[in-house]
């Protein structure tokens, strides 16, 4: 096990009707906010209006950004940093789901911040200050409503970027499953696909001794493959939806990460495809993840046939391990599909056009990965083995 | 799944060494604090001087409260908010186990109230105001480093009982697993008991559709029953020592209890026998964990298939639930055992003149426990079972 530190402060409010303390969580923090959001779909259910009248009951003034695309854009967050900079805001208010999320957190640190703020995302830059981020979460996907996490796009070259810092956690998150049972097959797959390449980006680490967050993975991984189809079958089913929005928080507070190196090669191979192609995130992963499996698992091959085992039930092979991490691989891909989700890229209608360009620009900060650091050449043979 | 908060606001520093950073980041809080501790054990191994130098080469003026005793009592505490009074302290930093922080926890909120500090025991009063706690762990068990809780042991009249509330969280928790090599093995098994029966605390509850949680405390008891024989093979095997700290902390920070409710009636019978007989906590809880779990098991008997079949692997049997049931009983009453517990009274010299007393005094305020709530014939009756 390795050293570490974990901090998740974030202050979560859980379960049915939660979002009717909003009002009284922002205006214990400030009573001037951007409440940033997406598309039309929380004004459809209403949503936003129940909102509108909780925040207005708390005398709170309320600045507007709609329109947060899947895939969050840089120009979005600079007219977040200026509205918020023009309104002296005091704390951004994200009513959606890990791309609202992530926008939210980027403007958080610009607004106090003299020089671009794409400079954190580069690495050029380390966040001084934050405005505290408030959520209502209404996809279970991205974690981003508890997570050190903002992942932005910058449409200039089509880069997609990650920065990682303590300071942009979100003060409070809440979070109501039945907010989730409006949202279409399709995205509930690709927010189950996230959630689950989350935790196994931690999973595959090659730190040993790691007993304890080994089996709070597995735990977190059974309990998706459980509740999934049962969400695709019914889609207000509130246990089932309580288990997947949960569990896709605790799978990124990094508390299944301590004393661990988690992976995060397939996250980044995965980036340049839905940076370029702009396809859900999570429909990238279930296409990319399988196909790093089969990549890379001869460098620990034990982890593969624990994973199979512990996971997937798979009985121990004592004369063929081999067998039984490709049948591990196998029972995923069948998971994946059996709730919906491509598992080849010509499922996506991507063609190998842009693989050279793909995996250069992946690679050209380094190679990818922990559990098996790949070079331009490996992420190329993955993209090949995707199709 | 029920509704629930959850807010976990503690510094973890976890690894091999980590107590070098203690100086900066009490420096960071303040630089007048309460060092409060046990026994001469932390001197005996270089702790405290290691300790005091670092916090010297901060400027930290020390006032020094030596002497918490097992069961940690109301007149220490009591010594304790005197001297940080008089000295205007800012920050108690705790040095030792669950009894040392418990006792930092109770001067932290007695500090600034002007009643008797036992009224938040007894339920009377809800702390308004808390010193900040700080902690450098030396003994895995109480999981108290980041827990809301404090228990206290009143005197006059034997009583032990609990406070909890987030106010009392410390502010950051130095856990270094070389720290604990040093343990005895019967205080390192009494340490693992607690720690495990945290875990099934929480597990064994009436609240259903509890996928994540379940799974996530099953993942906890199988990290503690591998990892407990090893240390007690080899005292200074870093990893086994790590998993079982890091577990002891996890299982007390309540996420294991989100979205269900907790039983807690083996706790409060067995404060009863502490707080009368001086005993070793964890020693009370593996005797009297058992004998609960036979008591009640009927009041929903697949749970208790779930943790024979989940977390002692034994095989479903179609033709006999309670026979799995009592398997996994006597599994567990085994484990103690083998890590050296008593697993009945009598092995603590205890016999049954005061069980009518003690029944009376764990149920003078309602019944116990929420899995099965118990009155004081129910109590009476598991006391007997334990003998």
């Amino acid at each position: 096990m390795e050293n570490f530190r974990f901090q998740c402060a974030t202050k979560i409010i859980f379960g049915k009707g939660t979002e009717s303390f909003v009002g009284k969580e922002v205006g214990k923090l400030t009573n001037k906010i951007l409440l940033h959001y997406g598309g039309g779909s929380i004004k459809k259910y209403g949503l936003y209006d129940k909102i509108i009248k909780l925040l207005k009951e708390e005398s709170i003034e309320i600045v507007e950004l709609a329109g947060v695309k899947p895939n969050p854009r840089l120009s979005m967050v600079g007219k977040g940093i200026e509205l918020c900079r023009k309104n002296k805001v005091e704390l951004i208010l994200a009513v959606g789901g890990g791309s609202v999320i992530d926008s939210a957190k980027a403007i958080s640190i610009g607004v106090n911040y003299n020089g671009n703020v794409w400079d954190f995302y580069t690495g050029k830059e380390r966040a001084k200050k934050a405005l505290p981020v408030g959520v209502v979460l209404t996809i279970p996907a991205a974690g981003s409503e508890s997570s050190p996490g903002s992942v932005i796009t910058k449409e200039e070259g089509s880069y997609k970027r990650p920065y990682v810092d303590n300071i942009i956690r979100p003060r409070f998150a809440i979070l109501n499953p039945e907010i989730s049972y409006t949202l279409p097959p399709y995205q509930t797959a690709c927010g189950v696909v996230d959630i689950m390449a989350h935790i196994m980006e931690r999973y595959f680490t090659t730190v040993s001794n790691v007993d304890l967050t080994d089996r709070l993975c597995e735990a977190a991984l059974k309990t998706m493959i459980k509740n999934a189809p049962v969400v695709l079958k019914k889609k207000d089913d509130y246990n089932a939806r309580a288990e997947i929005m949960w569990t896709g928080t605790v799978a990124h507070t990094d508390l299944l990460e301590t004393g661990r190196i988690g992976d995060w090669g397939s996250h980044d191979i995965e980036h340049e495809l839905s940076g370029i192609y702009d396809i859900a995130h999570g429909a990238g992963l279930a296409v990319i993840f399988p196909a790093w499996m089969k990549y890379v698992y001869k460098k620990d091959i034990q982890k593969f046939v624990q994973f199979a085992v512990r996971v997937w039930n798979i009985e121990y092979d004592f004369d063929n391990k081999g067998k039984m991490v490709f049948e591990g691989i196998k029972r995923l891909k069948e998971f994946f599909k059996q709730i919906g989700m491509p598992v080849s890229l010509k499922e996506l209608n991507i063609n190998s056009d842009r693989f050279d360009e793909m995996s250069r620009k992946a690679t050209e900060n380094g190679p990818l990965g922990n559990f098996m650091k790949l070079s331009k050449e490996d992420v190329f043979n993955i993209y090949k083995l995707s199709q």
